[in-house]
């Protein structure tokens, strides 16, 4: 893959190791599954602690339920460079989203110390609490907290079995009483490494993308509501039949986005991810319908339209099978967050120093760093994964891709350190 | 609802005190729920079986799992008339939907032996295992097994939770590994009450319906298999979309039913009464998506045309959205089945005697009665119910409704155990 094999500054083969090691951590009959709140999630989370500790850095759990470890820098008021992505999957997931950013972070600080680099900053490596959708139909839950972009309206979210997002935050640690605490100013730059989850840089047999900007995710809950009548007594034209109106939906959301994507507007996709219908057996026509839909966009002009043609077309879709929208609601809307120029020239000079090729590209998954981006400069690398393929087991990326990404961020890492030094040399940024 | 207002041979509000205490035993959070093989519906069945025995019946449950109480006939070469229906539910389903065929059944059996009545012919009431789809997709388990159309492939069934078929039918108490001898060949006559679970009845103000015939049910297996992909990186364009698949498929299912409805020939209805998509994530294209499709038609025929229909049409939504069809199953095909024309004309006599309008009509619901026609003369007698509803919490038939329609059986059994002593009389039938 890349045309450079020497000494690298990180050790490739720990790395990958304990990228192996954590993806044992799994319910058994559904690799690779560690979903936030789970009981697997926190037994994920003890190991990360313990190999947080054996690095030597101070471990604690913020506010927000986001799980830390912290090396004090050599001067006080230089700044925290954080590193990290988060650690839970999709159910059925695979063994490197979100986690290869975790397991990078921690040995980004191991070489450092073994190498007896002291920086002046300070530097804390993080698993962000629940990046992935979880039970409570909220994803990033960890970086919105951290943010100051949690709100009070999202911490009441249920999850089925009627837990309170707020409880749920509270049982992994974390306390959202007082949640103002886990917001942060003192970050001067995060780096994130995650693998693509996309083609285009193994097509193009490319090292790394540096991630110019992350699409906004837009996600909206429509329910409809019919009756439960008898599927073999009720004529057709007397149905109030909310699971057709589900059904109607789900391939409108489809063509619609196809046309959407199709307009050169930049990336653009649209999931009904979830569609649950009850009471959903054979014969009673359904009387309840329930759907998640999800969009993104470079372009935030673009979700806006596709959500008020959604919103307008389930209205007359609801009105055609005689039943009532029930609930429409906007559960997420983020912007487009473009990446920190500055981080982006230090990865790229950083690329080129240890000689891996790279290509600037947005990133049409939502990533931890679109919410870090609102208080702090932030950046991400691309590595490869096999034919693009994620959120399920046969997620793949090669010990190489991991740690020629793990290199970039560790120079770069170095690279901001100094820079951070030679402006309060300066007298330029000393605050 | 009825002119008539005298003195019945069965005892009304005994019957409704049955009823309503039958409906207490239910999922306290999804009234009323008694699934078939659950804990609960076995609790329901200890107390029938004990309001049997208290009514003097000799209570079994057969090869098939049908709880069955016996009286002894005063001729032994008399034959057996049967009266029943089946006491599990939908889920969040009714009081009446079956059980009011089974009190009825008790209420009818008290009435004669309170009365001193002894017929020639034995009379046995049923309570047949699983006439609603249960979780192994399958209805009318007991009548199956009880006319010899219970099949090996059907007790290798499997639900959700992994049990066979024929494993739930022993842990209720019958004995699979010998069904045939579930098989009847001794009855005379067999009588089934149930709710209307439409609105004619109610709309017209007539007291009973007398069913012509049962719609023939056929019930089949779609399942959608695509790839799991994640929801943001992965081009509309590139997609294998199983969920959408069977949002397409439901879509049409309402469609072309709509069309055989307009069509003429008699009842069709057909319903997407399951959908199931996995993994069911808002940021997953979902990788495999899972219907079950009712169909009810008096003409068999149209039924044979919508299934041709719906197999190359889901065939090309399979092959337009990239995903494979694999599975496509018919877990079920009942041919309409007519009721006996000699049983009907002894309904009519009674409800005339008894001072009853009624109407002759067909039944888009499937019933046990369907199956027991295969062995035995069998009739059904329609009670009204409100607004038709039906597999649903709200579902409500008037204390005299069902009274009339016991009062009529009752009448209806008297005529044809006469009818049969004068048969034996004759020597015109006495086998």
């Amino acid at each position: 893959m890349s045309a450079r094999r020497g000494n690298l500054p990180v050790d490739g083969g720990r790395l990958w190791a304990d990228l192996m090691a954590l993806g044992t951590i799994t319910e058994p009959d559904r690799p690779y599954t560690r979903r936030s709140f789970s009981p697997l999630f926190l037994e994920g989370r003890d190991w990360l602690a313990k190999r947080f500790a054996a690095a030597g850095l101070a471990v604690r759990t913020d506010a927000g339920g986001n799980l830390i470890g912290r090396l004090d820098g050599a001067r006080g008021d230089a700044g925290t460079i954080m590193i990290g992505s988060h650690s839970d999957t999709v159910p059925a997931g695979g063994r490197f989203d979100g986690v290869a950013g975790v397991i990078v972070a921690l040995e980004i600080v191991r070489s450092l110390r073994a190498a007896g680099r002291r920086l002046d900053c300070a530097i804390e490596i993080v698993d962000f609490l629940a990046e992935e959708p979880s039970e409570f139909g909220l994803s990033c839950v960890g970086s919105r907290a951290m943010t100051g972009r949690l709100t009070e309206a999202q911490l009441a979210y249920r999850d089925p079995a009627g837990e309170r997002l707020d409880q749920a935050i509270r049982r992994v640690g974390g306390d959202p009483a007082r949640l103002a605490a886990a917001r942060r100013d003192d970050i001067v730059g995060f780096f994130e490494l995650h693998i693509e989850q996309g083609i285009v840089l193994e097509q193009n047999r490319i090292d790394l993308g540096l991630v110019t900007g992350i699409a906004g995710i837009a996600r909206v809950e429509i329910v409809f509501e019919g009756r439960a009548d008898h599927a073999g007594t009720t004529p057709m034209d007397l149905r109030r039949d909310a699971g057709l109106a589900g059904a109607m939906t789900a391939a409108f959301v489809a063509e619609a986005a196809g046309e959407a994507a199709a307009g050169g507007n930049g990336h653009f996709v649209a999931t009904t991810g979830i569609v649950e219908q009850a009471p959903n057996a054979a014969n009673v026509v359904p009387g309840r319908a329930r759907l998640v839909v999800d969009i993104r966009a470079e372009d935030h002009a673009a979700t806006e339209r596709f959500l008020a043609a959604l919103d307008a077309r389930s209205g007359e879709i609801a009105a055609a099978c005689r039943v009532e929208r029930a609930r429409w609601a906007l559960l997420s809307d983020t912007d487009p967050s473009p990446c920190d120029a500055g981080l982006q020239a230090l990865l790229s000079q950083s690329a080129e120093a240890l000689g891996y090729s790279y290509r600037a590209m947005a990133s049409g998954a939502g990533h931890d760093a679109a919410f870090m981006a609102h208080v702090a400069p932030s950046a991400m690398v691309f590595v490869p994964c096999r034919e693009g393929r994620s959120h399920a087991p046969e997620e793949w990326a090669e010990p190489d891709a991991i740690a020629a990404g793990a290199a970039v961020i560790h120079d770069a890492v170095l690279r901001l350190d100094a820079q951070r030094r030679q402006n309060a040399a300066e007298g330029s940024d000393a605050g």
